[in-house]
Parts: C-alpha cells; structure tokens; sequence
C-alpha cells in the first residue's frame, strides 16, 4: 500500500479543524499549524479575539459536520447550540410604545442555531487530538511556502533564543490554507499561482456587547428577552442585534459607520442617550454604565470582504474560508460557507480518487497522483468560485439595501409576496432567497439565478392579482395587517 | 538638534534606491533592506530576473532623478540611455513587401529614452553606497512589521545555521516599501491599513528575446535596426517590440496570450513561422535557432495589475513604485509613475516639515513631529492614489484596446485630428493623451479628464471641418496619405 498522502492545514479555527478532520478521516498524515497559542489552555487569550464570538450555524454548517461522519461530534456541537426560529424585531410605534415583531424563518419551524465560536473550536480541536494521524503544532508562523517544491518555513515564537527564531522546514502533499482574512498562506500561493484577487472594507466598524442573564429569582426564564430570537434593532445608518448564550445572556454586535464611532469615541458617556434614540429599549437590558464600559474596552473593529480566484496551485494548496473569501456578516453565513468549502471540496478531492459511497477512502487516497489531485483542486476552484462570490455579493448587497436611506415600497412587496408564495404554496417549491440560502445546500449562485427567475415570475403574479380583485384584496389586506415598519424593515434585514 | 529620522527602505531596485537617496539627502539615517543579493557583485544573478531588462525612461523618470539635486547622477544615468524619437511599425504592405513606417512621438523632437535596468539601478546603488547616512543591507527579508510600535523584523538568509536563521530587530520613523509587486510592506501594512485592494492578471504572458547587434563590417552602424526608434510589430492578440541597447543589440518583448503560449511550447519548433506569419522580418533580424532558444530559456511570465488604498499607515509606513500600484507595461510608464511617487511623496513631507527652496531641510526633518509626517503621509495616499489608479487604467485600455479585433475608424480618425492639431497647432496647448504621459509632470487623472474634454472639442471641430469643406479637404488629403493601416495601427498602439 502506498503511504498516506501528507496534509498540512495552516489555521487550527473551526474551518481549519474541520478540514484537518475530514483530511484525516481519509487516512492522511494530517498537521495542524495555528499562529496563536492553543485556546484550550487556560488563561489564553480566545484564538479568535478579532472575531465575534457568537455566531449563527444553519443548514450549511451543520450539513458539513453530518459529512464529516463523526460519531459524536455533531450531536456534542449541536448540544451547545440555541435554536432560533426566527427575527425579534424592536422599536417604536407611532406613540412611543416599545414595540416587538417577532418574524419567523421558516414555515414550517426551521431555525438556524446560536452557536459558541470557542465551544465549537475547542470541540473540533479535541477530537483532532484523539486521533492519531493528526498532530497539532501552536505558536506557529508561516514564513515562506514554495508550492513547487512543497516545502513550507514556519516559526516557532515559543522556542525563540534571544533574535535567534527556532524555524522549521516541512514537507508536504497538499497544504490548506485556513488561516483567515489575513491569510498567510494565499500570500504565498499569490506568487505561485496567477490570482485575482480584491479586497474592500466597508465603512462600518462593529464593537461588541453583552445583555447579562437574568437576575430577577421570579422569573422563569434565565434569558431577559426571547432566546429563540435573533433580535434586530434595525436603523438607516445603524444595528444593533443580540444572539442569545447557553448562560442566559445574549451577544450583541452594534455596527455603525466609522464616523459615528469616532464621535462616540470622543465622548462616550453620550453613549446611552444614542442608544435610546437609536436602539429603543437596549439601555433597560443593559445599564449605561456596562454599555459605556464595553464600548471603551472592545475593539471597534472593520469588515473586510475578499473575492478572489483561483483557489488553488496545481496539487499542492488550497485555500478556504475567509482566507478565500472573507464576506461581511449581514447574511450570517460567514462560517456556513467555510464548512461547506470543506465538505465540496473534499467530495470534489473523493471523486477523483474514485472514492464511492461504500468506502476504501484511504487506499484510494493513498495511491492519488499528483496530477489526479491537480484536477481535482482545479475543478473545486472552478465550482467554487462563483457560489463564493455569490455569496459574498448577497452579504454586501444587504449590507448596501440596509443603508439605502430609502426602504423601497417595491422591495418590501416583493418580500411579502415570496413570505406568502413561501407559507401558502410551499409544494410549488417556492422559497425565500434567504430560506434557500439558510435552510438548503442548494449552489448560492443558483439560488441567486433562482431568486432573480423569480422575481419576474412575481411581476406576472402581481398583473395576475391586479387582473383578479378577489385575490388581489385578501393579498391586500394580509400585507396590510403585517405592514409596519418593522416588518418591513425586519424582512429587509434578512440576513439573520 | 533633534536626531534625524530613520527611514527604513525595504526593497532596493530603482525606486527604493531613489526614495533612500531622497530620504538620505534630507539628513534622514536610512537602512535599505534588500531580499536579493547585491546585483552589483559578480555572479549575481540579476536583481529583477523577472523584470523586463529594458525600460523607457521618460519625462517623469527623469524629472524625479533631477529633483535628487545630486551633482552628477542624472548625467551619468542619461549617458547610458539612448533617445528613441517615435515608434517604427514594422509589417508587410498589400504587395507582400516588408515595410517599416517612423512615427515621431513629437513635433519639437521629443524623445523617450531606452535605459538598461540594471545599468541604472547600480547608478544609484553606488550614490547610495557612498553616501555616510545610509547602510545597504542584502539578502535580508522582511518577515514582519508593526507599524503602532515601529518595530520590523528581518531574516538574514546570508548567516543561516542549520534551521536556525538569524533574526534581527529593528525600529524605525517611517518604513518606505518599494519591494516590488508581492510586496511584504504591502502584506504587513494590510493588518494595520484598512486597505481596499485590488489584482488583476491579464491573460497574456511576455518572454524576453534578443536581437544581436551589426556583424556586417561593412555597416556604418552597430545597429541592425534604427537604434532611435522603439520597434513594434503589432498584431491583434500578439505583439512583438524591441528596445536599442548601448551595445548595438535591441532587447526585445513578445506579448502572447497564455493560450497560444502554451501551444508553442508544446512545439517550440513552430515559433520561425509563427514570427513570419505574425511579425515579418523578425527572423531577417535574430536567426531561427536562436528565437526557439530564448523562447525555451526564458521565463514566460504574467503580467499584474494592482491598484490600492490607502498607500500609508499613520506615520510610520508608506508604499510605492510597484507595491502600490504594479499595471501592464503598455503605456511604459511603470518605473516612470515609481520614480514620480518619490518626488511627490517628499515634495509632500517637504511641505509638512516646512522646507522652502531654500533649503535647512536636514534640521526641518529632524524636528518633524509624528502628526506631521501622518499628515503628510494621508495627503500623499489622497493625492495620489486618483492618479496611480489613472495610469494603471490607461495602461490597460491600451491592452484591451490593443486587443480589440476591429480597429474603430472613430479612433483612428480621432488619434489622428489630435496628432494634426498637436502639430499644426501647437501654441493652443494640444498635445495627445501620450505626449502628455510621456513629455510632461502633469497628474495622469487630470491628463485622463482633458483628454476627454478634447474627445468633445474634436467633435465639434469635425463638425466644423465638414461645414468648411476647403479645411476639411485639406484635412482628408492629408489624412488620406498618412493612413496606412500600419500607421493607425501604430498611433494606436500609442503606448511606447
């Protein structure tokens, strides 16, 4: 038999870990290399400090993990996760009155799930550890990859002797890259493959809060506002959402253009009253003072958003997650995309080694040529490509629609006619752009040809309605009772 | 006194020679880092092996040397160069029979000028050398920096042992990265810029050939060809050029999308009659052997385009030259903007520093503050990132139009009615979009706007010439004689 192909992933986060379980589960000589100390030991600083530490894991994600045909990983994960049926939109009405919308996702109670960042990482890095084909190396950093020669330089910045570094030199077969937005490793793929590449930060910084558990002993309920909500605190210019944590408190991101940040940077003690304005009923949840403290101590940190292609040098990198495409998070896909690159690219890798459902995975990997994984990494480059942009535009259109100073009439009928076309004629397979981007594994490039196909066939529909009053008014009056701003605005802020 | 600043140039090809000798003249202490060996040394292998060995330096290349105010370094640079006063298009008429047309770049004789890379980069490398405040480092490779502590780190690939390399420390005041299109300045200074960034390849790859000099005795010249032209033989996906060298041969660039690259490669034997059929009487000039050798020998390599901002972080670091803005070789100003970024950037810092004509720039330096030179470094990134971004357009629209299967009538006659009033018009200050890339300092994105208002006027002005048919006859006559397809083919590829 020959010797299992050797695979370094550079980047131990949740995509990196699930790439190195998936690549070891198919026999590889597997080596996890992550700049950072491990996050498991105590008193380290979370691997992801520069990332929100709550998330939304959806279809997607959890469909990933299901591939990855552990035996108890997806059931711990998921143990630790909250469902979330659907947006708690919050207000104002007309006279004052803070105001509650709850709008579920789905029908027929399909939720996405509040997840722990560090939990999951922790999760996946403990069963990598019980493997014995995989090692994990921390405190290393990438220096220099030659993706001819397959030889990667790394530091050891733990075993450094006065300026003299300690670097090592391995080979490899076919290294991943996973190592985030800033990525080192798709720098060096740069000089080795011809790629395109654009990076943009929008004007919007996010800083993060916190709504504590609930104190008062009465209350049933630990959480202060509705954990099966993603709550929404919608605003032209400005957000401020909550994802609810196993402990009774919820994670809050506020994101606002970087102009107002630095104004409130100036003088944060008016921070409660913007709130007020802006975020009606966030100061009851939490005091001014925390509020003024979190804003002081977090960062306020940008989003970037990355496309670029090829993904790959011939047989020997790969590069995925944000280290491929960094999207901004208003579509709450983020981490779902780079799961999912694992999963399609290990089926795309399985394939060609002639992988079938019924197994032999590791013999076959063993003995895949070079020029076998080539082809391979082509073919995932060419399919992934336009899902990931795909979804990298739907992120960033949503992130530009929620700034439009003007929340077209046009747009908010069309919301309500998918949400009705969705609930009421569900066997005609008719989907909302987010339902299908939540809640299936369909292409996002599909699902954005699909949504535009529909969009015209909705045109059709709304001359039909027009043509037949008695349709036409039920659909009228059934907008009409759900048509408040808030809805409106809650459909519109579709992304989680 | 105050100290002087130190300035830290990473990368030491001719633009960060040329930043090093502006920041040296200015009393800064400066270190110039370099990852390759000194080019200067026998046995080297040339510094910018993937860099086209000839270039054409023109007004904005030369203008940025004179403001070096150094006695003799223009002097000696412009001694080695050869003045090239228009193209020759080269190509077979309707008979069949080879055919070579001048084209002068300019009425008043203006000239661009050929200059050899390495030639002028050991220039200023000696300048450098001489010069008691500043230190010349090679083999050195930047593999960190942070811009808020002003810290860089720097591996010496010269005093490695075993796997343990030597790494050094250093701090800085302002770190200058001209390391060229996979810059690590660029890299680094992504972590703590929120730099939108943008790469592109363009699908035609170059490989470098040569054309022996005269062996015939009996010539008056040393030239096969007029050395005081720069030679293109165009085609519509292809182009082949050749630039004069001192020595009597012309260094010459085939332009080829990777497509038909490839082909050739698979059978290099077929490159004598693809040149007859392409680029006539290419194989009169370099024998059959020797073009399918040099196609074998030589790299064949991509061509980037790179646009991006900002170029600095706070006042601790600044990209130029090829780091902040790499763009296709078809309009020759490459190393021209790179030279012209020295001279605005400290013409900028300059200005902050509160330097007059007049000089005290030495004490004015040292006695800049921090903000100071941030401002400076912000008002560079704002002024001139609209005319990288400007030039790095024209140069590829000149690619994609050099591309275009059909030569528009529209533009030939446009490139022509400019030329004509250039020339009989002078004192109304016409001159083509490329005399004024190439003959004046002007910003390229103010070139690009009144080009365009010129487009206007000459509509108005043929309007003008069919309502006066005896200037418009004289006009078409003149025309009319001038309008071989080789001579719009060569106003067209009004490049270089």
């Amino acid at each position: 038999m020959n010797s299992p192909p050797k695979t370094v992933v550079i980047g131990a986060g949740p995509v990196g870990s699930l790439a190195a379980l998936y690549a070891a589960q198919r026999g590889h000589k597997v080596e996890v290399y992550e700049l950072r100390p491990d996050l498991r030991k105590p008193g380290t600083i979370p691997l992801n400090f520069t990332k929100s530490i709550n998330l939304a894991i959806s279809e997607r994600g959890i469909n990933a993990m299901r591939h990855a045909s552990h035996s108890s990983l997806l059931e711990a994960v998921m143990a630790g996760t909250i469902p979330m049926y659907g947006r708690m939109i919050h207000g104002r009405n007309s006279s004052g009155a803070l105001f509650q919308q709850a709008q579920p996702y789905d029908a027929r109670g399909k939720a996405i799930y509040a997840i722990d960042r560090s939990g999951l990482n922790f999760r996946l890095l403990d069963v990598l550890e019980s493997m014995p084909n995989v090692s994990l190396f921390f405190n290393h950093k990438l220096t220099g990859a030659d993706f001819g020669k397959r030889r990667a330089w790394l530091e050891d910045s733990q075993h450094a002797d006065g300026n003299r570094h300690t670097e090592i030199e391995i080979g490899f077969d076919l290294m991943i890259g996973a190592d985030g937005a800033h990525s080192a490793v798709r720098y060096h793929l740069m000089k080795f493959s011809r790629m395109d590449y654009h990076q943009e930060y929008i004007d919007t910084l996010w800083c993060e809060f916190s709504i504590g558990p609930q104190t008062d002993d009465k209350s049933a309920s630990k959480f202060k506002i509705s954990p099966n909500h993603l709550h929404i605190w919608p605003g032209r210019e400005f957000m401020f959402i909550a994802i609810p944590s196993a402990d009774g408190s919820f994670t809050c991101t506020l994101f606002m253009p970087s102009k107002q940040v630095k104004d409130l940077e100036n003088d944060p003690s008016a921070l409660p009253t913007f709130f007020d304005l802006h975020f009606p009923g966030v100061t009851d949840l939490i005091p001014a003072e925390s509020l003024i403290w979190s804003f002081k101590k977090n960062p306020h940190l940008p989003l970037i958003s990355i496309k670029c292609r090829p993904y790959h040098h011939g047989s020997s990198g790969v590069i995925i997650g944000d280290a491929a495409h960094s999207m901004v998070p208003f579509y709450g896909q983020g981490m779902n995309a780079g799961f999912e690159d694992v999963r399609i690219l290990f089926s795309i890798i399985d394939r060609h080694a002639g992988v079938c459902d019924n197994g032999a995975a590791e013999s076959l990997h063993a003995s895949m040529s070079s020029s076998q994984r080539a082809e391979a990494l082509a073919e995932y480059s060419a399919v992934r490509e336009p899902d990931a942009h795909a979804i990298n535009d739907l992120a960033l259109q949503n992130y530009i629609e929620m700034r439009s100073s003007v929340l077209s009439k046009r747009y908010r009928l069309r919301k309500y006619l998918e949400e009705f076309m969705s609930v009421n004629f569900p066997s005609f397979g008719w989907h909302t752009k987010y339902a299908r981007v939540s809640f299936s594994n369909e292409g996002y490039a599909e699902i954005v040809r699909q949504s535009k196909h529909q969009g015209e066939v909705l045109v059709y529909c709304l001359a039909g309605l027009v043509a037949s009053p008695g349709i036409g008014a039920a659909a009228y009056f059934t907008f009409r009772s759900r048509n408040s701003i808030f809805s409106a605005l809650g459909s519109f802020f579709g992304f989680i």
